[in-house]
């Protein structure tokens, strides 16, 4: 398989590097392109980035020359990790001129003709690109939080149906980006907000778990309530959730039904897929961030203390690596899944034709 | 007034030493007699003790000799800081032998008749002591992070009835004592699991909010559900909550009774109590146990954030200084409140007579 | 006396927010007026400000409107905590405009007719301030880590006669202001660079410890060699010293010297003064910042672990609160001590004769 | 090649749990034997230890039965990780009983007949154990904060000559064990004392650096002299030094010195050497512990800022990972270099030959 383009947006921002360290020798994807703010275009990468991963740039991608964001690409995917305040208008030219976006900013998940997609759980959503007026596509993947949650519960909703949920999070700085939350506001304390993150948490799942029919997306209806905090950790979300099921199942049913979960990327065998999209950990203090996100090459979703709930039914806590799963290794599964499931076969630009065939799939449009 | 002599039980411990910092100069006690394990007995208190507070060793107690275990005591009131493995034949035994124990550790909360008191909701719980089969008496009060919960939902329980809670902590380090929480298990981490405390939390309000009838306390049926997280801050114990109410109040309502709730040692004007035992902040990301632990010198429980939740009905944050507010602060403020109730009018001792008159407070019954 | 107007340059920074909290109630200045930068100018202090202490906005100062930096100022005496982006030449042109500037930027520090002044060691220099071409005048105090190290050396240069310091710094994160170190730079981490503070470390101390001839400050000839380093610490700087003295003294001596040690500011009492400039402490584990950094309000250099030093002679450990007396603190002792030695005697600005009259003192010169 | 059964002694350790990871899937040993404490002695290692590191405990050692210290080991070599408290009795029993030990503990470094040993600097130390009056030998290396620093010192004194050093350290908490330093000691703070380190770093490198004789060292006449500090920092050491050389070179020799040094394990290309031992940076702010302790997976020493010392002559930054080249790792490479140098050839005990044949290698002597 000839390995296909890719640019980086956003490339020296905290996501953006986090792309470039997991698609260092990826099998599918080749890093081509590296695109920054004016500030930091024309130089070469690696001078113009504030490099924060602990092993160095690699080299193949240290010399290339950062573009600015008014300039032309050829890359035919580009992962997107821009800055909310840009990531908009950007991401929509992109689309415009042809290219797939595949996009970890927040701007366009909730547009309804944009796929919002954790592909264990909804890779069906992907055709909902064949929607959007663009020459090219946007494809978004959840908020890191939304991530970790949604995973836990979406067998739970498959198997039992899920009413409603609590959820406080643990959120840590890496979440942020840089130079993101200054160390004055968080050594030895917890911020007990995060602009916009509850919305998130509490919208987002909706929209993952729901149907499409035709070319819309029907959310499903359960309630979710999220309080997010900001800890002096890290790497790895930690949240606490308790949740209200339908028929109130026993604890070892929800519990295989958790372990029992796997998906599209698992069956495919994806590069970057996890074993098993959850682990449930027995230990009663775990998960722990600082031991356990780096689980599955942090693309699990880290599931403990698995209990009843005197509110709600049950409840449980679970982590995950917000900068990869949560993040970069989000976006790149989701394209490793439109790959593997043939988005991607008419050369190197999403066809024409996709503008009017909306509701069947990229290869069958032809 | 005459100043009442006390000791204090396990005064080498991280909350003896809170019990030494916020007795000196205080106007009704005066730390006579300190007593830690076999290990410290004998030795000055400055030698025996590894003195963790930002000021030094008041001068008055730093010479005093420790005592053991076994020794007797002169002191009316003893403060109990003792560890669990301990306190709880060695309260009794203190109590048998006529000592008013105020009592910061676990052992005998759920006594049903020991008070387990926060002196703004039951301080007519303390009566439950006449029914105690000892010359002396325990009175206990709630585990810390009770105290911030209980305070909290106190005011909305007497105003609407609370239905539920739904409660996630955040609790500093010095919660655990000392040694207490290795480094090697906290710094960059949370360790989402604290052995006992959920337990504790979920049932401790329950008989705090019950009424006492005769010398039986009947807890209200509130359901709680509670999950306990260590993260790495010093002080300041952060709680997130969701509750469900009756009636289902506006916001504007819920917040008013939070504002208007006093109590006892407010009216009393005692030495210890806050100003206002609940406070609420406006600004969106506060409170931090970093800056707000210290309000109304670590003794109010402080309210942020608060907001209506899909789930439950309103959700807010709540912030107290574990170590004051939620520990040697809540045993103070108890004996103040009795000194001044007039429990300890009889002398140096109890009254025999309590041990028969059992439902007439203390001065009723001589 | 009569309260002597002031203004705080840069007053929503971290050293203009520790002005206002050390100024408050303060017996010889109030705060009349603030200044920041144009973006704050216009608002209420209050909403300005991001403020970042532990007890709230003084009433008296939250509702002032700040000042740009182009307006006209009243105060007589300015305390400046300017970024050094804009001290030098604001600063001057405050001077120019007849105000007394008592700073903490570094701008002028070396500068050759300015002040730089620790008023336990070299309160003579403030005389200089006869030789500046101004209608007012500028004063400064040292960088935070100099303040401590040579509070330090100095009573040991004044007995032994100092050749040679070596010193490792371990600095706070609240030296670097606000946002100032992004967290991820510095949870559980150690940055080995700040920028420009080696050098000023080195050079700082030649001036303060040289003689005043004329209006000529001849630096003394120590050889110091620094090594800075930021700690996850929230307040206080560490440093390890080790130190050539002539002579070869005994450690019993070096110790007498530091415990000896007393200046101006302790002669006069003055209301920021601390009672001993030097602390000495014989626990083997200390000083620590978190626990002994607010000795003597903030004010003290805090010494511990006195020793021989291998390679040059004596070693010690040393600390002191970086904020207080290492910024904000300093400064208003500076100003107190000039307040004191009749320095503004004349009406509210300094005399037009002070231009000339440099090398007698501004009382002698009229 | 067949691989050689070894022993962990004191397994349940930080120092032990490292060895255990280390000597994953190692191509010369496989860990057979594990010896803890008799509270840990019939459990399987998975049940008597409360494993820390951040990949699960390796199946072939997870269900081994941990064995008394008081047992006979069948496993030629012995990695010992035992605490300072037993390993002196201890290790010198194991030898008597022909085993050779290669300790991390610090009891024997300094005996006259005991090798202490880096390979790249003094591997003809080994020989040391001719002179050792057991059937076996023990073999150390030196203190974490003692081997980067010597490795730093090392080729100066080979090329130049080394006078004096001055080091300062700051070290993780990672090197106290566990549960080691309280978190109520070091979130936040610095801790200037670490018991008997600032010995260890002035003595040991003088014993390493010496030269073999006969069967005598004769140490080298460096004075060094230390102050160590205890950071919040997870992994890894950082050290400042200020070096006083002989000739006084330019820094460009002493660059050219660190970078050309090499030594007998990457000769041999042994499975745990660094590919070189000596890292030099360029970047101004580096090495930094969260970012630098892995390179060369945790078996480097790391050099930054390297410029002139105005005091002793140059100084720099140096780091490295405490527990993996500062312990488990140096004894490993230890170990790998004798088995290389074949002082192991001789079935599964040392040759009795041994005890007479001092001067010649192992080899050699039969």
């Amino acid at each position: 398989m000839e390995k296909i383009d890719v640019a980086i947006l956003g490339a020296t921002g905290t996501v953006g590097q986090k792309f470039i360290l997991l698609l260092q020798n990826h099998p599918y994807f080749e890093v081509k392109e590296l695109v920054a703010s004016e500030r930091s275009a024309g130089k070469s990468y690696a001078d113009a980035c504030s490099w924060k991963q602990d092993i160095p740039i690699p080299t193949e991608v240290a010399g290339l020359q950062v573009k600015g964001i008014e300039e032309q690409l050829r890359s035919r995917i580009l992962f997107s990790g821009l800055d909310s305040s840009v990531a908009g208008t950007a991401e929509t030219k992109y689309a415009e001129a042809g290219h797939l976006v595949i996009s970890n900013s927040s701007n366009h998940r909730m547009d309804p003709q944009v796929p919002l997609v954790i592909p264990e759980i909804n890779p069906e959503h992907f055709r909902l690109i064949y929607s959007q007026q663009h020459k090219g596509a946007i494809v978004t993947n959840p908020n890191c939080s939304t991530i970790f949650c949604t995973m836990a519960i979406a067998p739970l909703h498959r198997e039992f149906g899920v009413e409603a949920v609590n959820v406080t999070t643990l959120q840590a700085i890496s979440g942020a980006g840089y130079p993101g939350v200054p160390s004055l506001d968080i050594l030895g304390n917890v911020v007990p907000y995060i602009g916009g993150e509850e919305d998130k948490i509490e919208a987002e799942p909706l929209k993952i778990l729901g149907a499409l029919s035709g070319d819309v997306i029907k959310p499903v209806s359960i309630k979710i309530s999220a309080q997010c905090n900001r800890v002096p950790v890290y790497d790895g979300h930690t949240e606490t959730l308790s949740i209200k099921l339908k028929g109130n199942p026993r604890l070892a049913e929800v519990r295989q039904a958790l372990l029992d979960f796997s998906g599209l990327p698992q069956e495919l065998e994806l590069p970057s897929a996890p074993e098993k999209p959850i682990l449930v950990l027995d230990a009663p203090d775990r998960p722990q961030p600082a031991r356990d996100s780096w689980l599955q090459r942090g693309m699990a979703t880290v599931v403990g203390r698995l209990r009843p709930c005197p509110v709600l039914g049950i409840k449980m806590v679970i982590l995950g690596h917000n900068t990869v799963r949560g993040a970069a290794g989000a976006a790149i599964l989701n394209a490793e899944t439109m790959v593997r499931q043939g988005y991607l076969k008419n050369g190197n630009r999403l066809p024409k034709s996709q503008r009017r065939a909306r509701t069947t799939s990229l290869t069958e449009s032809r």
